[in-house]
């Protein structure tokens, strides 16, 4: 590990908050806020925002013959139908692996008995954006018929690795959170050595 | 691929966008709209909301030896210092490509005659939160000194690919486009056969 050269000579530090005023609230679901902030070289930044989304869980989930279960649908925030993968938002108080458990089965009648923590990551390092977090489920087996209430119309597809990547190259996957999860639950150089 | 279950009988549709009010806007920087859309079976969802954020581009760029120019700032959207890629707004009219040049040498002072599309991608399925774009720039010399504006102190690290996937997995890389952008540039299944 070689450091470069520095902008500046202090050690890094973090911002301190002065204040924060919302501009915009929608909960559980928007909330717009200016941060008043002071850097480490004594600037203050009047308006600073910062945009608050629900936490999030995304689920790479495998067959036991190691295919993928994956969603065809039509997103709105991509205005597109396309390739992604089982997720859904966090229930206050709600344990993130317990949220991943749930939106499997409700999304896919799917359950796992080998569920493995990938990260949780923040979506945008500017405004933040909520929290993204991944797991890997294996060995899933279906108990259930889908129940999801989600306003999707969904198809579910059984994908192998390949014809996930596949997606993910031709640009048939568009949701960025879907190649982060492919990439943790699956690039050789991320994932536990057998 | 095996196509699965369907929760509804019709093709896969996009949704009719029947109006759309701005309920807040600081352009360039944020815009929430609350769009009424109509879904493909009918239905009418009077506040679908949607974030639009700048367009920005995220650099894979690797010295000749395949060292990988890593940042570390701290970034106030995941309220930590953690570990980056080159990475900044798109201007209005400027190509990705172009944006993704000027953003490297601003950034580093580096650049580089060999660059890669990696795809785009939407940050957030349900709300958008702009586009993506990811580049790959291999051979990269310095040039010149940084010269950014930007709000972070910045620490230019050149790391290997080993050391950078050690950070996504220990969390020190904590952004998520971070992650995307490395699997982009290094998946086994998701770079060109040599």
């Amino acid at each position: 590990m070689k450091p470069g050269a520095r902008k500046g000579g202090r050690p890094l530090e973090p911002w301190t908050v002065l204040g924060t005023t919302q501009v915009y609230s929608a909960p559980p679901w928007i909330t717009v806020s200016v941060d008043r902030v002071r850097l480490p070289d004594g600037r203050v930044i009047d308006d600073y925002r910062q945009v608050t989304l629900p936490e999030f869980v995304v689920v790479f989930a495998q067959t036991p013959d190691g295919r993928v279960i994956v969603e065809r649908q039509y997103r709105h925030g991509a205005r597109a139908v396309t390739l992604t993968l089982p997720a859904g938002m966090r229930e206050p108080g709600e344990d993130p692996l317990a949220c991943a458990r749930r939106e499997l089965l409700e999304e896919t009648g799917y359950v796992s008995d080998d569920w493995r923590p990938l990260g949780a990551f923040v979506p945008n390092g500017t405004y933040g954006c909520g929290t993204a977090n991944f797991f890997a489920a294996r060995g899933v087996r279906r108990v259930a018929e889908r129940a999801t209430d989600d306003l999707e119309d969904t198809e579910m597809l059984l994908l192998t690795v390949e014809e996930l990547a596949a997606a993910v190259r031709d640009g048939r996957a568009s949701i960025l959170s879907t190649v982060a999860a492919f990439a943790l639950a699956t690039h050789p150089l991320l994932t536990p050595k057998p």
